[in-house]
């Protein structure tokens, strides 16, 4: 009976970090109630992938919340600017990408806070990864600690003494190799996922944005094949 | 030339503290963005004061995005709970009330903190107040103080280190008596606001909850009368 683990609220985009870690957040023990978010995005693929996602795995809810972060533009991926293609992920370097999205993470993580605090819930996950990171702030360990801190004084059970909030980041230090062996433990099927910021129209991934190339590179370092299709070039 | 100061977004519900806290940061010397939220709320009569404060005080650019808080239910604000209703200031307890938003001001803050990075914003204004402040937990310095460290390290210039991102909340320490002198020396015109958390169907304040008590006291200790109207009752 799932109605006696903890509940816990989980980000789930559809890609390959948000599906491990929702299958880490039920093998640690907690009832998962995913949620998504459809903000304007071109890889809107990635909303359909994360209810096959929540399905396969198993959620007590699966909520999806419109917000637009298109009215911020300045990035490839809410707006018309073309998506960077590289060879290898080699080729990725340490600065910030133009796929960087204004305060997303914040965003996000401000909404899964409401959404814990209606459910009674103290337990956040979010997919993360400081390392195949992209360049992105908030993905860091440190902005993840000072999201928690703020957030167990920002809700009215934080004031009330009663809960103690925890933001779960079990990917923050896993390469994606780690990552994909990790899910593969645990039985995650990544051939519902989607990762891809550039898909083609009938939702085969470009293979040469950094997500796709981090991702293949993942696969490849486990000696496995990435079971989603690529668009041949 | 107002284009020679530096610009910041200040978050606007058309209600008498954040009116007064964008004639403080005019004052201070800030080129201001307005910024205002649709949620579902009953009250959308603030949207039009917030408007309408916005061109008295001379704003930049006045953005109101759209969020649906509803479906996190349970506050009296956002979905049919009835709003308590008083017959003084006198009677408002410590407690958290019925009229709390679940993570509103992280919410908030958060899509403030988009609109600065894309701005180029350091800084941003919220008017709460922690002395007539109705229990809300995210009202409180410390958590104004652990949202901005938290700012600090989410966005893309806190990365490259080239700003140092500052949340202002100059009434905090504020009774509402102090906030509307200081208003009224700013030339406020308190009569564009609006703060009723259940007003009449023709726009006519309650007088009975807890945000029109507190203003009404507001008022009265200043020895002066509300310039807006309420329900005769």
């Amino acid at each position: 009976m799932s109605a006696s683990y903890p509940p816990a609220v989980v980000l789930l985009s559809g890609g390959l970090d948000s599906a491990t870690t929702l299958a880490i957040a039920k093998q640690t023990g907690f009832a998962c109630h995913a949620l998504s978010f459809r903000y304007g995005q071109r890889h809107a693929l990635e909303l359909a992938a994360a209810g096959r996602v929540a399905q396969s795995l198993g959620t007590l809810s699966h909520r999806v919340i419109e917000i637009d972060l298109r009215q911020f533009g300045a990035s490839a991926l809410t707006s018309n600017l073309a998506v960077p293609k590289k060879n290898s992920a080699d080729e990725i370097g340490p600065e910030i990408p133009i796929t960087y999205v204004p305060a997303r993470n914040t965003i996000f993580l401000s909404y899964a806070l409401a959404v814990a605090e209606v459910l009674g819930a103290s337990d956040i996950f979010i997919g993360v990864n400081a390392l195949d990171y992209s360049g992105y702030p908030d993905c860091r360990p440190e902005y993840i600690a000072a999201f928690e801190k703020m957030a167990r004084l920002a809700t009215k059970v934080a004031v009330e003494g009663r809960q103690h909030l925890t933001i779960h980041a079990p990917l923050v230090q896993l390469t994606k190799a780690h990552i994909i062996r990790r899910g593969l433990d645990l039985g995650v099927d990544y051939s519902l996922t989607s990762s891809c910021y550039d898909p083609t129209p009938n939702g085969l991934a470009c293979g040469h944005c950094d997500s796709c190339l981090l991702r293949l590179k993942g696969f490849d370092e486990n000696g496995i094949q990435d079971p989603i299709q690529y668009h041949a070039s």
